[in-house]
């Protein structure tokens, strides 16, 4: 347990782990009486990129830890370039703090990193929540040469976050505005910051997304054996992991509640953070074998 | 205004309006600061088909009206042969109350009828919960002759409820467990009850549903005019509309946030009766312009 507490990540300071062969750079904070409540990061994200708004009002009822992968930001090591490959830095490190079970929230590759830990050692996860991620065998997982989103990622005028506002929500006003607000909520940490990934970084986890992609067997058939509870969020227009591959997960995992948000794209989560926050914390207080909430 | 208050669908007596030229029974119950909650209902069923699990809790927080249509239980009048004419029994009903606004549940048929409202006098409801539902141009609505559908609608050993309980759950222990408890508390109320629908009755409903999959110009388009905040919510192993049909509701609707249950079939809302109400509460308590809650 960290003796440093604080409220948000705006604020709370940076961790180190040092577990199997890597040391982990990591946030934890908050408290409550719910189980630990581990968030897994979306491509490129680091440690920054968890917004405020999303992980504080968590926060209020269990401890959150956010999670930073091998190879990004201050974490040692090579980013892997499978997802069981990240998948076991999540299990080293957790192992490493000495929690043996906990709740988890996987954003987009998180919730890849997220179903993949949930396969292999069940116990770990007691509930899940899968935010704009695609089962294995999914389509159109983060395809950035497509239209859509190459125009935003290949035009000069768009650096850093501008790039994530255009991306990660709609092209409405009211989705534009909602993605300034985040923007903003992300640039309030100003102190003990991670490095922003580099194009090794994108490189391994697009190889990792191509992989995540292939299936064998009949598609979606291994999901029956992910019978945790789940909550499977997405934004309905998202182009980054469109929702049907929230549908797939939806309709094959054996105990999973959908919801989807409208007028939102990938960060759907951050859009509606309000409501996100609410329907996240009544989940994972429920206690029920069922996922409804 | 009924001088007859009761919290249960189960005990409360039907009351009868007369609005132009019919004899409408309903029951009104339940009281609180939201709007009254207007229940339009599914193919076939009558005030006594709206489980009380649903009906009282939500009546906790607001009045509901159950509504028995032109032509079903002791409403008088000829069932109508489209949504159309079904939605002007419904205005004629609110009108004859006084009721200028309300929100409104629509099941099934109900949702159907509910969205042509939605279309035609958008000031009528405020928030919308479509369930199991459909948009016009929909597909695989109420097919009873499929023979998933047909195998128990044709069993001669299922009678009266039992047959709902077979198709209104899915193929699971636990969905049937749900499914007779769901039995259970429709029989509950012993007195004061509506006779059951006949024939002409679901020959009447079955001609709205093909004219419903009818659909002109740009599938869908019509639905971005339907710009209330609304909730979708449908059983995910749904074989009477299938789920599809919600995501084309939640895709097309400008300012819908959808909900699917796992392990459930077209009665999800009763299945999970716990759940949806907490969910169904806290969407109608929010005052948001935004559908997400």
């Amino acid at each position: 347990m960290s003796s440093e507490q604080s409220a948000s990540n705006t604020t709370v300071p940076t961790q180190f782990l040092q577990a199997s062969n890597e040391t982990y750079a990591y946030r934890r904070f908050g408290s409550g009486p719910g189980l630990p409540l581990l968030f897994l990061q979306h491509f490129t994200g680091t440690l920054d990129n968890w917004d405020p708004a999303v992980t504080d009002s968590i926060a209020t009822g269990r401890e959150v830890i956010l999670f930073e992968s091998a190879g990004l930001g201050r974490s040692t090591g090579k980013v892997p370039d499978t997802i069981t490959g990240m998948a076991k830095h999540v299990f080293a490190f957790l192992d490493g703090l000495g929690l043996t079970s906990c709740d988890v929230l996987g954003f987009s590759l998180g919730g890849m990193i997220a179903q993949q830990m949930g396969q292999e050692r069940p116990s770990i996860f007691r509930r899940m929540i899968l935010v704009g991620t695609a089962p294995r065998g999914g389509e159109d997982i983060m395809h950035l040469d497509k239209p859509s989103l190459a125009k935003y990622l290949g035009d000069p005028k768009l650096q850093g976050y501008s790039v994530l506002q255009k991306i990660f929500f709609a092209p409405t006003e009211s989705s534009q505005a909602a993605g300034a607000a985040f923007i903003e909520r992300l640039s309030r940490r100003t102190q003990d910051r991670e490095p922003a990934s580099g194009p090794a970084v994108a490189q391994a986890q697009l190889a990792a997304f191509r992989d995540w992609e292939k299936f064998t067997g009949q598609r979606f058939a291994d999901l029956k054996n992910i019978q945790h509870p789940i909550l499977v969020v997405n934004g309905i227009h998202d182009e980054m992991i469109p929702v049907q591959n929230s549908y797939w997960l939806s309709a094959s995992l054996p105990n999973a509640v959908l919801l989807t948000y409208p007028d939102s794209g990938h960060g759907s989560l951050f859009q509606f953070h309000e409501s996100f926050t609410r329907q996240a914390a009544a989940f994972l207080v429920s206690d029920s074998k069922f996922a409804p909430y």
